[in-house]
């Protein structure tokens, strides 16, 4: 079993027995993945789905749904988070319009896959169809093959819609049954009095639908990005890659995904502990040990490209560190 | 006020108000230290001070102390974690042999600064005179002034010396009067009995010494390579630069400094909080607030090799992303 001489090979460098916290848990979880004593990370990418959602029309966002196609133009201009960290870990990036309520101009640097203009508003009907939900997850599918393709074996996905925290608190609840009112938070900056009125919406959305399946669920209350997610999810699981979960939204698109299919969390690493209320219990739920703490709550996958360099640093420390006997050293606890 | 523009920047950045948690603690931090809204951090360098230490006779660590003379060889080899972290982010690193007891081979890349052959035993004596805690705090200052004549901007520091959790420990609980119980841990890897007998060691040597100054205390329990470590971070202060502490040892040399001069903290970054027990009241108690929780406590300096891509996604959020007026952005909680 690779397992097994795994962790003999972390246990043998020279460090004392498990001080390495975190980053062993992460080589031995990518090693494992990649079934190799030497596993590596090629062609680091991010997916960032965009899309609108029409449950914006109730007032659970202090934003304007507009932001949404304001923030992909910022994408495509090189301004966002997103940009500045992924070129600084030279990762790949790609922005895919998965169902902005807006027309973008010719020949910018997004992927036009616009299934529809934004979700229905859930609060009279549910916000996809089976059909548009599933058609999401296919397209979401496919994009991973293309990056599978190119050779990348890491990829990670973010997401943009005004709105999504809603779609996500209320998956969150439905999946795990936490109370509702633990699912919902401040989304990208709501005051005391808009998460109340939040979560009053969201209650009575929840009231409403009773879905049975997991992907009646994801299309009851999903997103059109959170849609393409999952099925990227299940998709980076069947191609066996390394896949990398952002903040709260993006997190509930993987948890649609390990709903359908928990074998995916064996593939799954969670970049970041978000401050959005709700998403601690929506990663341990899927049993999921964050890898930074940074108080971040600003989702398109900022998270994935920050915690690259560390899990670099895991694969760093388990191909390059000197053996104890390679070191000629003998203890530092390394042997129990 | 630089830090009022500061602040304004931060807000300005196409992202929902305060989304980049502490991520904009730290381009707060740093543009303040370079009294400058578009800092950047310039030839990062990590001091690695190894020394050895007389308590280790009374069995507080598990492993023998002919391993810090191994891991320096380790670490002129190129195999221990802080060799391959630093040279994955272009870190520069040095080795300074502060006070191993061992007679290294001429022509190897270690800087000789051996002022003893470790410190005296301490549960008989005090660990250092105070000439040999004042001479090792000025080589350490020593070191940092030539980084920073080469051009460094950002310095951290981490040490290698068996049985200097010891040290630590009590440096921790005579400044900051924390039970002695709370201040030791495992160290490289003790048993429930080990940490008992620790403990029981290092509270007799606590019992015999009454220092009166910090100065004092730091010889008294201090290492050389703590006082170097002490040294130094006061002279990157007086140089204004960026200082980075590692974990449990290291940041005891810090201690140290904060007690001679309260104001250091305004340079001091912790790079992580480690999972050795007492480090958590330690940066508690310097106001502390850890960039990464990856439950290390490897030392050498590692934990600010691992952090320095956090630190640089600081800078790069505030120097490259688009602001919301630049971005034709209206809201996203910006104007909060």
């Amino acid at each position: 079993m690779v397992q097994e001489e795994l962790q003999r090979k972390i246990n043998s460098r020279t460090k004392p027995f498990g001080s390495l916290g975190k980053l062993e848990k992460l080589a031995f979880k990518i090693g494992t993945i990649q079934n190799s004593l030497t596993p590596e990370l090629k062609y680091p990418t991010i997916l960032v789905f965009a899309a609108d959602h029409g449950i914006v029309e109730e007032g659970v966002s202090p934003c304007p749904k507009e932001i949404t196609w304001q923030m992909v133009m910022n994408f495509v201009n090189g301004g966002a988070g997103i940009n500045v960290f992924s070129k600084q870990h030279g990762i790949h990036l790609r922005v895919i319009d998965a169902g902005v309520d807006y027309d973008f101009p010719e020949g910018l640097d997004i992927e036009n896959c616009k299934l529809a203009r934004g979700t229905k508003n859930m609060l009279y009907e549910p916000a996809m169809s089976v059909e548009l939900c599933r058609t999401a997850m296919e397209k979401g599918a496919m994009f991973v093959c293309q990056e599978y393709d190119r050779g990348s074996n890491i990829i990670g996905f973010g997401e943009m819609g005004i709105a999504n925290t809603s779609s996500a608190s209320l998956l969150l609840h439905k999946f795990s049954g936490i109370p509702l009112e633990e699912c919902v938070g401040r989304g990208s900056g709501m005051d005391s009095a808009g998460v109340q009125h939040k979560f009053e919406v969201l209650k009575k959305v929840s009231e409403k639908y009773h879905p049975k399946t997991p992907l009646e669920t994801l299309a009851t209350f999903g997103g059109i990005e959170i849609a393409m997610i999952c099925g990227a999810v299940l998709e980076a699981k069947k191609l066996n890659m390394v896949i990398v979960a952002d903040g709260f939204i993006s997190s509930s698109g993987f948890l649609a995904a390990y709903e359908m299919q928990p074998d995916v969390a064996d593939n799954v690493i969670f970049s970041h502990q978000s401050n959005e209320r709700g998403h601690k219990a929506m990663v341990e739920y899927m049993h999921g040990d964050p890898v930074l703490h940074l108080d971040l709550r600003l989702g398109e996958g900022t998270g994935v490209a920050l915690a690259y360099p560390i899990l670099q640093s895991a694969l760093v420390f388990l191909n390059e560190m000197a053996s104890f006997e390679e070191a000629h050293v003998y203890c530092v606890g390394g042997e129990q």
